[in-house]
């Protein structure tokens, strides 16, 4: 029998892609959507592409009765997520897609967030959605929150090297180059089609992007001492996708060796052969992963290079794969669906 | 048990769409695929995207072993198509991507292709694949041919007008906005991103279309006459999408309640709301259709637009609802998948 | 000595646009920018391609002393421009880009517009922008109204045509597409980069584009008689650019001799030889419009296709070109930059 | 009296974009343009965005008669280069594009390109064509040699670096963000815009990518003493425009002074204010070069990001910087176009 499944903040971007994704999923049926500015209004009127579907119209959240639910996917704003979950009956299992739970410290939450944390309970009861290395703990997890998209391509990129050690860990430089679609709908200027096709950017420079909060936390908490990594992203003209290019210094093959071993047996995750370079168009639309790793003509640099999709593997589709578990389904239920190219 | 399938071409992006859907269909397994000048190939390395499907590798087509297969996909050149087909076993079940079996009449075939078919016997037994409109000559067809991209987009707009007898059959305009991936991997100045991103312009313009000779056969003879309409496609910086403006002479009213009426048990195809108008990319990756109709404040004159996926429903999708007919399973099958948006 | 210009709004892309044009123009030198918003900020801050330039910063309008103005561009929203056009010094040339000014019976106005004129002595005293065909009333002029942008696409193509009565004037059909830019800087989910890129659909659909009263009013005053066209535009993936595509019914070769002969003389109009077809590539970032004329298979059919850069030649390029003839200055001083490509 | 100019190799972008500028320079005629496989044709039909320009028609090198012409560009592919200019006239002014002359040192081009020059003597009489450099060798040169559009870029962030002598010259990463027109107008699949559009890759992962030469040779004889940087470029879907993000170690606040000072009185090289990062929209179709300095959270790092327009400031903008010089003329005529935006 289906599970019913409530997605809140379904008029944005992860929301749609959640209904997506569950569109063809053998086991879950959507029973309930809300979206407070467009409540009322069928899902077929704000995003037309998911007009064929059957779905129920948009509601206001206080208008959900969640006793038949079975897991609500909480797609709303951070700080307006974690009032919201709250509220939520305590028994609902949830998979939260915003940055709310993401760090377990309250003080850094509030640091990089710039304000307390509302619901610091619940923040000690969620467990990270990075699927390939907390599996057990989301298995069993009644709240699990997901990371950052840029949060997953990094930690793809670096956790399997910090674990093997063989990397210097006081010098990790991770650049990306991340489409817009990471934005949401947000009404801005940069983000326009005339200002942003045809161009690129760095944005969030100098060690200011919010997603470093998850860096400090998981590397540091790997390498049992702290850990900071440069980090920069670029705003390029594409809509779906993150490529991460992170410079190492480290062992080429042990680096590979450290990447291909971790990864072998993860159905979502290909680490290409050594010094083939991965594309964010040949995992986009998808819950694949590619990585690249090379060497360089100078010894004892490595480059590991991950694409992803980052509205997909980068955030509902980890949701998606998260639940799964959570509901005790096959964890690649609905997720197999090939990337689409050209 | 699996329907055995060969991909003859698939190393172009009709065959990369066709292992894309059949990637998640349940009744159907890929046993060959060809490629020519890309035999000995793994397809993983052709489309990195596919890369994690267990797929054959590239042949040459003579090296396939016919006798397990139950179908085969034809994507090849048209002209290469009627050689290869001609050649292949006669009980084995095609689908042709190609042109080379849309035209029924020799005649009209050497007009348009510019000489003679090496296949004419073959000519006559090919069912025209318009799923909607021929579904159930298809359903017991050993050799489907498949339509044109724009034949497709511009007859799901005219048909049921034709049909119902509500338009002036001698003022039918077909203009088309179309994606680019419609032009297949070819190595031309004016497909490079540097050329084509960025804006637009007509090509084969002025009547010199090849898909107006299946305008013509067709459109015919469903009116029992001579109809000519008037086509000019245009080449716009997308990957997928046909966009099909037709301004055609009659109530507008009536020209909606002809597509309405003929569509309304048809999966893959919506008519939106009176004056609701359609997008590519509400349709983009998928096999659904969206039809929107318009007045205008001139009285009498109707505007009908179409937006399809020409790789998927104008193509690969179109193939495999035809296969899917042919070998007895539910028509949607493996085309259900929501569009990708955005 | 410089004629003293100042350009009231902009922060808009038509006031970035006149900024780039007369950076390069040897006698015009800009002496005040207007930004309501952004007063006080310095135009390289908005518009950081500027800012090698060494601009006055934004400052409200009534902070600007015209009196020792030359001339302003007006570039606000329309409603906004007559309201402020009102108020400035009655011997102040003006060039207008808004709609306020096109249409020259308030009555029209009124009907586009939604509301009635706020300035309608001044309606009356506006002379249509429309260079290649009011020329010399602009040279006398002290206020012009630039044309709509398809409004001037479209009267390129059909103009020449009802002046020489070589087609039928019941059935004109102009099908546009349209690049971004001409939306303008608005914060609009369709015009993000996520929504807007990869596809196309058609918008103001049915008769309704406020453009149609230019048509009317130019058409009909040509014509001796109403003529009412059909006109549908369609936002494309790229930002400068329209590429409007006329159907028309009359004789080919007849049709490109009256569109020859008309522009044979003219700088800025380029007729490209029969069955040529143009690019809006071939004219982005310029002050060029090419035209393009091609027969049908059907007889008595034409298409005459038209390029120009909406930004430029149908907007600030054309204010720059008037603003040259109200000045006494060379037509095509500062607008002779060649198209940039690729 | 305006200089006599030759453009040899006028069918690629890099030709194209050398017509443009000189189109509005008011000291230099085009006398001739040569073409090998395009020999023959119009250049308005190769380029139709250059049509409206009274331009000779492309001819074969060997038909051009240089003895009236006083400066030739030489925009051929490298190795056909060295030996087109070792057989022009030896009092030729030259400037050439190709990569040909840019390494001094015979081994070291033989190492990059894989075979032994063919014109050694004038390999040692080239200067290296990195304007604000090298302007007083270049004025007074016979051939100068045109930088890789990456080299530029790269450079521009870290020679005054090392000038002032405030980074560590051991660790230098440079990640670049790469347009698509710097492969010039190559027919490959990975170009074509169905391919490179929506997505990005690395290329040349690894110390593979040739312009790395002209890093060793520069960076190394400014510093005395060699100096290897790791550099990756990244290909994304934009035609003009190079984002090089440079990883320095080093006080931020004195890499800021380095580049500000340095630059202070370079009419193309405008340097941020600190912190705040460039965009190549900001500088498309432009000489400009933006050069924004951050630091980090982790102390003694800083990021230096440049971006400029390959194919002008990369190539052809910075070839005509540099024939004004060798022609005695101000380095900045014909090339203060502001960029287009948007």
């Amino acid at each position: 029998m289906s599970k019913k499944i409530a997605i809140l903040g379904a008029s944005g971007y992860t929301g749609a892609e959640l209904v997506r994704l569950i569109a063809t999923h053998p086991g879950m049926e959507i029973v309930a959507l809300s979206g407070e500015r467009k409540a009322g209004m069928a899902m077929g009127d704000v995003f037309p592409h998911l007009r064929h579907l059957g779905l129920p119209d948009l509601v206001k959240i206080e208008e959900i009765d969640f006793s038949g639910v079975d897991l609500a996917f909480c797609a709303l704003p951070h700080a307006t997520s974690q009032e919201v979950i709250k509220a939520l009956p305590r028994d609902l299992k949830i998979v939260d897609l915003s940055a709310d739970f993401r760090l377990r410290d309250p003080a850094e939450y509030e640091k990089w967030y710039g304000k307390p944390h509302a619901a610091v309970e619940l923040q000690k009861e969620a467990v990270y959605g990075l699927t390939e290395f907390y599996r057990e703990a989301i298995r069993e997890a009644r709240l699990v929150a997901g990371t950052g998209c840029n949060a997953a391509a990094g930690q793809y990129a670096i956790r399997p090297l910090i674990e093997a050690g063989v990397i210097d860990l006081d010098d990790i430089i991770l650049d990306l180059k991340n489409g817009v679609s990471g934005a949401g709908r947000s009404l801005k200027e940069n983000l326009l089609h005339a200002e942003l096709s045809g161009g690129t950017y760095p944005y969030s420079a100098g060690g200011k992007h919010r997603h470093l909060g998850e860096f400090d936390q998981e590397f540091s908490a790997l390498a049992g001492r702290p850990v900071m990594v440069q980090f920069t992203p670029h705003l390029a003209p594409f809509n779906r996708g993150i490529l991460a290019s992170a410079y190492v210094k480290g062992d080429p093959e042990a680096v590979y060796k450290a990447l291909a071993d971790r990864y072998a047996s993860e159905t979502f995750l290909e680490v290409l052969p050594f010094a083939a370079m991965p594309s964010t168009r040949s995992v986009a639309g998808s819950n694949f992963v590619h990585i690249g790793v090379s060497g360089d003509r100078i010894p004892g640099r490595a480059l590991v290079v991950v694409a992803l999709d980052n509205l997909c593997k980068g955030s509902s589709g980890q949701a998606l794969q998260n639940a799964n578990l959570m509901l005790g389904m096959d964890e690649s239920e609905g997720l197999m669906l090939a990337p689409v190219f050209p």
